[in-house]
């Protein structure tokens, strides 16, 4: 961008961003100093995740308020990291503006009237209004960043970096047949606010993952059913669903075939969990989590992904799931 | 992208990417498990920069070989780690691949010809290919990523991650009036081959914070004027250049006016560097990089970007650099 604009957004970002004391070195220099503080992580392991949002694809700059865009993409990295029972400890963001001259990428109310891009000044702004709340909720800082004029859509590709604590990360491999399959909160119908609103299930995976043996786990972010067989095949093993038992969302209970969308919409950001059995009619008995968790299958020895019919029999199921790069959600 | 290609790109990555004792997690995870090795860190401080390039503006996929675009996007996040003297962790690359049917993004030779997207495919990975040599030159795990298909150009978003050495980090803020100006290599004509080919002054940033003082120090990305004017601005005092003492790259010797293409050109990735009168002296005495290392000028009292004339008096000199978001430098 213009270096009048880049210095003006610079000194805004360095006033309206908190101070952290996960930040040692203040903005404007070649890069973020983390200093993690917490006192029960391991600092010999760090979690980086990354996540890029496209205009177009995971949202559309013309019907939605930037400052939930923006929220987004702090969201679905933060969301990453619960998936992996990391605290967060820091956020980077790079951004990619659309510039005025690209042809329609930049909706009519962001264009500047003057020499001055106050416009697209006003758009960085509401990304990062968007995402403050959020970070703050979290205590995790956005550090550093780059934000940039380019000829295409509206880009923010976020990366997000968490210490893992005592009793180790989470990861995608660790599942056992055997293993019952629990997911947090609702699934389904994130296209209706969902993907926008959803809180990412930090507190939960540290919360579970302190407390209880947890084999596995992801969050889900393309589809049940595509995030279930994806935890099986990194286990080794297969899924078995029951689609009676799955915590349909309101959101989708609205729509024709809610047990579709539930499997397939994605952008839940709820948690799926492998548990060994007894482990898991602990944690169901306990109740700890405000969200909800349910029992919605197990992990089986058959590879593949399978519903289970009345009968105990297994059937195949379809891993549905968004297709990254397919029109955007908005449009299905 | 669409599950198959993701899934046989995914697998290519996870045959392709070597293996890393800083990387403790397969691929395929919902994050990268880092854990730093060396022994001369300092484990409370991480370092991380991030750096966005995009298709019209940091390059043009139809006129480059896409190897040497993803070479760029990792050698310019690693610069940043060198403009702080960190000791390169890992880096995680988000990349949006322009969708076969978006409007001119993506050139013909990548057109797939059947119903399988060969064509993307075989630029995602020589944008990988193009990373990796650089990756194992300086012993840094690519780790994890995100690659989407988006409807506009090509853009690569890298976050690198570095850790502290025992020195501490090298910044913009502790240079003083009266250190001198050091820069490392030549600068301009970076248009010509550099932008591309260019060395990240990792070692040479290592080996110099650790056995001299150096007061404050960046890399030079958007121009030394600008990034001179910067690095005084950030350690509150001006800087004077001599510009009869500029290193001007052989590229830029054959333009008209070299000197100002030195000044303004940027993308030079040299380290500059404030350092007091008499460790400047020593250092420039010992002369202990390959690449060489030159007085340019000191920090002065007077705010702002000065030029020294010949009877000793400043000038002003405009903070010439590159715009970000101005056409792209190919058409310059």
């Amino acid at each position: 961008m213009s270096q009048e604009f880049e210095a003006e957004f610079v000194r805004w970002l360095s006033e309206r961003l908190p101070q952290s004391k996960n930040l040692t070195l203040p903005m404007g220099d070649d890069g973020a100093l983390l200093a993690p503080t917490a006192t029960d992580i391991n600092p010999a392991q760090i979690v980086a995740t990354t996540d890029l949002l496209s205009d177009g694809i995971d949202f559309r700059l013309g019907e939605v308020d930037p400052q939930r865009i923006g929220r987004k993409a702090l969201a679905v990295n933060l969301s990453d990291l619960a998936a992996m029972a990391a605290r967060p400890l820091a956020v980077v963001m790079a951004i990619a503006l659309p510039s005025q001259s690209s042809a329609g990428w930049l909706p009519a109310k962001y264009h500047s009237q003057s020499d001055r891009p106050q416009g697209l000044l006003e758009l960085a702004k509401s990304l990062y209004e968007g995402m403050l709340p959020l970070a703050e909720q979290f205590n995790v800082p956005v550090a550093g960043g780059d934000t940039n004029l380019h000829d295409g859509p509206l880009v923010l590709s976020g990366t997000a970096l968490g210490t893992v604590t005592r009793e180790g990360p989470l990861t995608r491999s660790g599942g056992q047949p055997g293993d019952r399959l629990l997911v947090t909160g609702t699934v389904g119908g994130s296209l209706a606010a969902h993907q926008f609103d959803f809180t990412p299930r930090i507190e939960e995976a540290l919360q579970l993952n302190a407390a209880y043996e947890l084999h596995a786990g992801l969050d889900i972010s393309d589809g049940l059913a595509i995030d279930a067989a994806r935890l099986a095949t990194s286990s080794g093993c297969g899924a078995a669903i029951d689609l009676d038992r799955l915590p349909i969302s309101a959101a989708a209970r609205l729509l024709e075939n809610p047990v579709e969308h539930a499997l397939a919409d994605g952008e839940d950001f709820e948690l799926l969990l492998a548990v060994p059995p007894q482990e898991a009619a602990h944690l169901l008995a306990e109740g700890p989590l405000g969200c909800g968790l349910t029992d919605i299958g197990e992990l089986v020895s058959q590879t593949g992904l399978w519903q289970r019919s009345a009968d105990g029999k297994l059937a195949p199921l379809a891993p549905t799931g968004w297709l990254h790069g397919q029109p955007h959600r908005g449009s299905r």
